[in-house]
């Protein structure tokens, strides 16, 4: 729509208009059984999602204050090793080091995750791993259950970033060992930004630190979400939790494996597309390594700068992302997150293949073949 | 309204509804001109509300986010002189013990502070002193510009706590010589709860700790502000932002002047029907000390409980405060702040003189005297 452009970003992403419009209601007293009812609404949820039977708390605050609360509380003063094959694990790593020892396994972004230097890093008393699961800078998702196996077997803690996967893409927190994982709201769930949920496992509250940060305290979370009614310990901030339960409750009616399949069945498309144009997905994968199911990371053609890919199509109405760092101008990125479906998986690719040809290159018909996957 | 309560809390406070609805908007990319000058109107105006020409960040989190944030960026390993008479003033002192050496210099609740033993940890080489200006778990307004002038005396910072008197009541902190002040959206200025704004100084950035927190690193949120378009370090609340804006676009219409005006009158009205009633207001001032103009506490009379008091209050859709901590059931607060007026304070009066005379006591025409006020 003309003056509301389409985010295809790997968030945050366009929300339903009842998603929108919960946040209109009027101020909420939050230590209240009304406030109590939608803050446990969305816990319900939020955990079919993570796969979790953990407690789970809502932080008033970005997916990155969920990564520092994780390390904060179950990383300070301890050995942790970080994988990084992108610039949100390269974050993770470097939070690591404020509160804790941080080892990093590096890889470049976008190549397979070092195993056998984890298992290595394990052996010599890392106590604390961390992951991000689907890394969206790359384009790639990285293989949390066989970190959490690792893990586990030298009893160490796992905290996955899961920020842009839960809600969009399968997510075992139990099942694969993971203590402590993290959404964002503006993500997969097609919340606005502004909200992280965090869960945390047993055996993880065992080892909290002493010392811990004051807005970030999970055990303060704790205490207040055992409460009845249901309280965060500093003002949460009502309207967004009010979308959240909108949201929520849109998860649940879709169903979350239909919803995988959506997700999947996206990115399909894209991927399809990408194939078409006889272009190149950015990661380099193994046996353990996928590619991302809620963004797509595409290497920008030869000759091409990011300005020829994403101006005609920014230009058009749809916003789609580049490079971060140092992949600025070599690649491109489409999300495939939350809401969205295929008019405007459509739509992006129909303005990404015009500025593919817009700029000369004899590209094959990535849309007609997305079609064919999404029809 | 029927199944919406009237909030007259010292904070949250109900919501005009040009600033509900601006939440409504589709999602934005907050790496955008078009956030980056929604940030940049929010800021403007609220550089007016403070008082001040220093920097002004606006973080995603609430209040207690930005009282950590500053405590944490100006105060890690220095010794902090606490003002306390009060529940937030505690939670400073808290906070400052996390990341300093904190000396507390308590007086009892809503008594006044004493300036006398500040001057003298300040001689003793206390490096940062710290004060909640609006104290509303006692309902005392604390003499910020007198503590501004000894911790400038002694080439200390000053951090203050203006959460619940920026943009209700008269702050000037570039006058006063404060180098942080912070601000809650969902206090004097009526925006939904979620964000915090906070002011450094020159002089404060030059002190800055090497080592500070991920999330609330203000040297982040100074870098990214000064871009063009503004950005913040981390996805913000846009919603929050949005509705921001339109609140800070009603006090400029309004104009601080008269909003300050009409905080102090509906204030006026609260005690004179207090004194009308024959209660007793909750704090004792001397002559530096002064009546919150934004929360009046007022002692719950001898033999009522604050069930007794709030309960049919409550019972008419009105919510009213209570005490917090050893002061629950002692005193019940009124809050009156940001666009609330005569109605709300005539119709929250009338339910206090209802309960007043349903217990059985005979008090005089409080409703009659705060309508002479506001008349």
């Amino acid at each position: 729509m003309e003056n509301e452009p389409l985010l295809m970003l790997p968030g945050p992403v366009p929300m339903p208009e009842r998603v929108r419009y919960a946040m209109m209601q009027q101020a909420m007293n939050h230590r209240s059984a009304a406030f109590g009812a939608v803050y446990a609404d969305c816990v319900k949820t939020l955990k079919t999602t993570f796969g979790t039977t953990n407690d789970l708390s809502i932080l008033s605050g970005s997916g990155t204050a969920a990564m520092e609360a994780a390390v904060a509380n179950f990383g300070k003063g301890k050995q942790i090793a970080s994988l990084v094959n992108g610039k949100f694990g390269d974050r993770l790593c470097k939070i690591g080091a404020l509160y804790g020892t941080s080892h990093e396994i590096a890889s470049e972004w976008g190549t397979p995750l070092n195993l056998d230097l984890l298992a290595e890093n394990l052996e010599n008393g890392a106590e604390v791993v961390t992951l991000v699961h689907n890394e969206t800078s790359a384009g790639i998702k990285n293989p949390a259950a066989e970190v959490g196996k690792l893990t586990r077997k030298h009893d160490a803690l796992f905290i996955m970033d899961g920020i842009t996967s839960i809600g969009g893409d399968l997510v075992e927190a139990d099942r694969w060992g993971v203590d402590v994982a993290m959404v964002g709201s503006q993500k997969c769930l097609a919340a606005p930004a502004g909200l992280a949920a965090i869960s945390v496992s047993e055996r993880a509250w065992e080892r909290i630190a002493d010392q811990r940060p004051f807005y970030l305290d999970l055990a303060a979370y704790r205490k207040n979400a055992a409460k009845t009614p249901m309280e965060t310990p500093y003002t949460p901030a009502v309207p967004l939790f009010l979308a959240l339960r909108e949201a929520c409750a849109i998860v649940e009616e879709e169903g979350l494996t239909h919803r995988i399949a959506r997700h999947t069945r996206m990115a399909d498309a894209v991927r399809a597309a990408v194939k078409a144009w006889g272009l190149t997905l950015f990661p380099t994968l193994d046996q353990y390594h996928a590619y991302s199911n809620t963004a797509t990371a595409v290497s920008i053609p030869d000759g091409m700068t990011d300005d020829d890919l994403r101006g005609p199509v920014k230009k058009m109405g749809i916003i789609i992302a580049g490079g971060q760092d140092h992949l600025k101008g070599k690649i491109f990125r489409i999300g495939t997150m939350g809401a969205v479906s295929a008019p405007e998986i459509l739509a992006t690719l129909a303005a990404v293949q015009y500025a593919l040809k817009k700029h000369g290159l004899e590209v094959g018909d990535g849309v007609g073949a997305a079609a064919e996957v999404l029809g």
